[in-house]
C-alpha cells in the first residue's frame, strides 16, 4: 500500500481518484492540489448557469472541502498549483497562497486537466473575451451577465459541444448570437448528414451561423469588440473562445513521464504512465478507443470521472483495477434538440483503417397513434463483416438516450448488424415504436429482407 | 418458393408475416383470414383510445384492407374466421360472411394470437363486463364511455401492465377505479421490491388496490354489477376482465401441430412449427428465452412483429431468417411513471436454475444541479459467475428506456457486472448523470471498490 498518494488536480478525476484512493487504502496520507479557486465541481453545468437553469456557480460545487475533509478524509488544497514535479525526490513544489512548498509522495497521480487551446496563436482572456471552460472565466462571465452592462451581442467561437450549449444559453438570456465554426459543420463529431439538422436547429433558435469563419484575431475597444476572420469581421461585445481545449502536460512531460501519439499522456489499462510511480487521469490522459484500437484524447467528464476512479485505486495499490477504453459517446442537449453518438462516425472509421458504410433512417420514437415525433440515426458499419462501429442520434429531447446507450452496449462487444436487428429492446407506444429506431436502422443496413 | 402462403390472423404477427412473404416472394399468392372485423391494427393503443389520448379505434388502424391490397397486393379478408385446418389437404375452413368457404396453401402460416383466459371459469363478455384484449370488445367500451350513462365506478381485474394501464387510462377519464389483483402485488414481471413502488403510485392516482383478491363471480344486475372476491365483495358498474391471455392454438392442436413445454405452438428458431409445411408467429407461438434457454410464452408485441417477419420470410421460401429469441423485454408508462423490464427477475431466474443475487439502486437521471430526478434500478445477476441476468427499472417519463435498452444488448451477449460497469454510455447534464444508473447499479454489485 502507498501511504502518501499525492493527486495535482481536483475536478473530476483528481477527485474521483482521491476518492477512490481512500477507499482503497483506509489508511493512506491523501493530499489534493488544485491551482483553481474550487474543487470538486461540475465543470459540465457552466453552461447552465449561464443559461439561467442554475442559479449559481456555487450550486455546481459536488463536496464542498469540509465535507471531503470530514467524511473522506481527504485534504484538499485549492489555490495550490503545481510548477515542478521532482521525479527523483518523489515530490512536487506547488505555489501556494503562502508561497511554494514541496508536497512529498509515494504515488503521483496527474489529474491536471487541459487548457483553452485558443481560437488563434496570442488569444488571452481579457474583459471582452471568455474562455468560459473552468471556474474563474465562467463565474466572471455569470457575473457580468447580471449587470446592468451585461454583453448584448455574443461571438461564440467554436461549434463543438461547448460552443453550442453557450450558444443556447446566451439565446435563452436574450443575447444576439453569432457562432462562427472553422469547420463546414458544428459539432464535427457527427458526420455532415447529422449536423445539418442541427444546424438548421441553431438557425431556428436565432443563432447567426458563420460556417468555415476563422477567427484569426480579435480587437478590444471600450463598447465592442471586432474579430477578424476568413469570412470577415465580425462585431459584439463579448468573445467566448470555445475552440477547443489541449491536455495540461507540460509539468508531467518536463519531469520525463511520456506523452503518447495522441498528444496526451501515454496510460496504460491500468492509467499508468511511463513511469512506474505516476498515474494519470481526465483530460491530460489519452485513452485507447474500443472500436479502433488506436490511442485517442476525448477530454469528456464521463471518461474522466472513470479514469480517475482506476488511477485511485491503482495508485493506492488496491485490487487492480483496468480501463477498457473508451467509445468517444457524448450527448447535447441544445436548441429544444438532443445530439449525440457512440463508436466511430464514418471519417473516424476510414482514417482508422476500416471500410466504413453508412445507413440513415428517420425514425419515429412512438406509437404513430400517439404523436409523430420522429429521430434520425445513423448507423456507421464495416462493410464485408458487418460489424457496427458507430451510432450517431438527433431527435427531440428524451428520445437518443436509449439508442446510444443499446449501441454502446452492442459496440463495446463488438455487434454485427444481424445481432443489432434482433436485439429484444422493451416497445410500449408513449415510449417506443414497436421497431425500435436502432433496429430499424439495422434492418435497413443489412438489405436482407 | 411456395406458391400459396395461407396466413390465419391479421395482427401484428399475421400482418407481419404477410407483408415479409410478399417482399421475400413476389409472385405468390397470398392470403390472410382475420376473424375479427378490422386487420392490421396496433392492439397495444386500445388503453389509449380508453383514456381520451386516441380519439377514436380507427386511429388504431394502421393499413387499410385498401393499401395492403394496392401496396403489397395482401389480399386481406376479415370476418373470415378459421374453423378447420385440413393439413393433409392443404387447406383450410372458415366462417365467412358469405358462409363456409375452403382455403388452399403450399404453406400455412398460424396467428391466431390469444384470448382472454378469463378471470374465473365461466367469465364471459357482456353488458357490464368487458375483456379489452381486441377490437370489438374494446370498441364497445369506448362507445360506452362516450355516452350519457357511461359508467362511473370500474372494477379491473389483474395488475398486469393491460390492467394497469386501463386503471390508469380510466382514472384520466374521471372514473372511480378498484383494481383486483389475486396476486401479492402488481405487474408480477417485476420483482415485489418494484412493484411496491408502482403500487404506491397507482394509489396516489386514485386507484383503490385490493392486492390477493381473487375474484370468482360477478353477479350482474340492472345498473351495477356486485364481484365475488377472496377480499370480499365489490361493487362497479363496469368489470374489465384483464386476468391474462392464453394462446389461441385449438385448431392448430386438432390438426396435429405440436404445442410445447410453454402450453403455446412449440417453433424453432425458424417459427416453423412440427409440421414442416406450417409456421406460427405471434401470441399463438413460444418463443426461447435468450437468459434461460426455456420455452417462454410471452404475448407482447413486439415479439409478435419479429416473429411474424421470420415466419413470413422462410414461408416465402426466402433466405433462411431465424429468430434468436426474447428477453421478455417489456415497458409501460402510467400513473405519471415508467416501469419495465428485460431479462429474468429474481423469481424467475431461481425458477430457470440459476443461483441469482440482486442489487437495487436508487439514482439520478441528471446531473444534481439541473433536477433531483431519480429512477430506481434493480439488476438481477449469477451469483460466482456476474453474469447478468436482467433490469428492471422504475422512473419518471424518461428515465428508464436508456438502462433497459443498454441491459438488453448486454444481456443478449451475456455480459458480466464489470463489462456493464465499465460501459461508455453517453453523458450530458440534462440527459443523465456522469455515472449512469446501470453503471452504478453494477459497480455497487461488485462491492470491488
Amino acid at each position: 500500500m502507498a501511504e502518501r498518494i499525492l493527486i495535482l488536480g481536483g475536478e473530476a478525476a483528481g477527485l474521483s481518484a482521491a476518492s477512490q484512493a481512500r477507499r482503497a487504502a483506509p489508511g493512506a496520507e491523501i493530499c489534493v492540489l488544485e491551482a483553481g479557486p474550487v474543487a470538486s465541481y461540475g465543470a459540465c453545468g457552466i453552461p447552465f448557469v449561464l443559461s439561467g437553469e442554475v442559479a449559481a456557480m456555487e450550486q455546481l460545487v459536488i463536496y464542498s472541502r469540509e465535507r471531503l475533509r470530514q467524511e473522506r478524509r481527504l485534504e484538499v488544497l485549492t489555490g495550490h498549483a503545481a510548477v515542478e514535479i521532482a521525479l527523483a525526490e518523489r515530490r512536487v513544489r506547488a505555489a501556494t497562497p503562502a508561497g511554494e512548498r514541496w508536497f512529498g509522495f509515494d504515488r503521483l497521480v496527474i489529474a491536471t486537466g487541459a487548457r483553452p487551446r485558443g481560437a488563434f496563436p496570442g488569444i488571452t482572456p481579457g474583459e471582452r473575451i471568455v474562455q468560459p471552460y473552468a471556474w474563474a472565466e465562467a463565474a466572471r462571465l455569470a457575473n457580468w451577465l447580471g449587470t446592468a452592462n451585461a454583453p448584448r451581442r455574443a461571438l461564440i467561437i467554436g461549434g463543438g459541444y461547448i460552443g453550442l450549449e453557450m450558444a443556447d444559453a446566451l439565446r435563452q438570456r436574450g443575447l444576439e448570437v453569432t457562432l462562427a465554426e472553422s469547420g463546414e459543420h458544428l459539432l464535427s463529431g457527427l458526420d455532415a448528414e447529422l449536423s445539418l439538422g442541427l444546424e438548421e436547429a441553431a438557425q431556428a433558435a436565432g443563432v447567426q451561423l458563420r460556417l468555415g469563419a476563422r477567427v484569426s484575431a480579435i480587437e478590444t475597444g471600450r463598447s465592442e469588440l471586432r474579430a477578424a476572420t476568413s469570412l470577415g469581421e465580425m462585431a459584439a461585445e463579448l468573445a467566448l473562445d470555445c475552440s477547443g481545449l489541449e491536455p495540461r502536460i507540460e509539468l508531467a512531460e518536463a519531469a520525463g513521464v511520456g506523452r503518447g501519439r495522441s498528444g496526451a499522456l501515454e496510460v496504460d489499462e491500468r492509467q499508468q504512465t511511463t513511469r512506474a510511480e505516476v498515474y494519470a487521469a481526465g483530460d491530460c490522459a489519452e485513452s485507447r478507443h474500443r472500436v479502433s484500437g488506436a490511442a485517442v484524447w476525448l477530454p469528456l467528464g464521463g471518461v474522466a470521472n472513470q479514469q480517475g476512479r482506476i488511477a485511485g485505486q491503482n495508485a493506492a495499490g488496491g485490487r487492480p483495477a483496468r480501463f477498457p477504453g473508451v467509445l468517444g459517446s457524448f450527448a447535447v442537449r441544445v436548441f429544444g434538440l438532443e445530439a449525440g453518438r457512440t463508436g466511430l462516425n464514418s471519417r473516424e472509421a476510414r482514417a482508422a483503417g476500416f471500410r466504413p458504410a453508412a445507413v440513415e433512417v428517420e425514425a419515429a420514437t412512438q406509437a404513430g397513434y400517439l404523436g409523430q415525433q420522429r429521430m434520425r440515426l445513423r448507423l456507421v458499419y464495416e462493410a464485408g463483416s458487418e460489424k457496427i462501429l458507430g451510432c450517431q442520434a438527433l431527435g427531440a429531447p428524451g428520445t437518443i438516450l436509449p439508442r446510444l446507450h443499446a449501441a454502446a452496449a452492442a459496440l463495446a462487444f463488438g455487434m454485427r448488424l444481424e445481432e443489432v436487428e434482433m436485439l429484444d429492446l422493451a416497445y410500449a407506444p408513449p415510449l417506443s415504436p414497436v421497431y425500435d429506431p436502432l433496429r430499424i436502422a439495422a434492418h435497413k443496413a443489412r438489405k436482407v429482407f
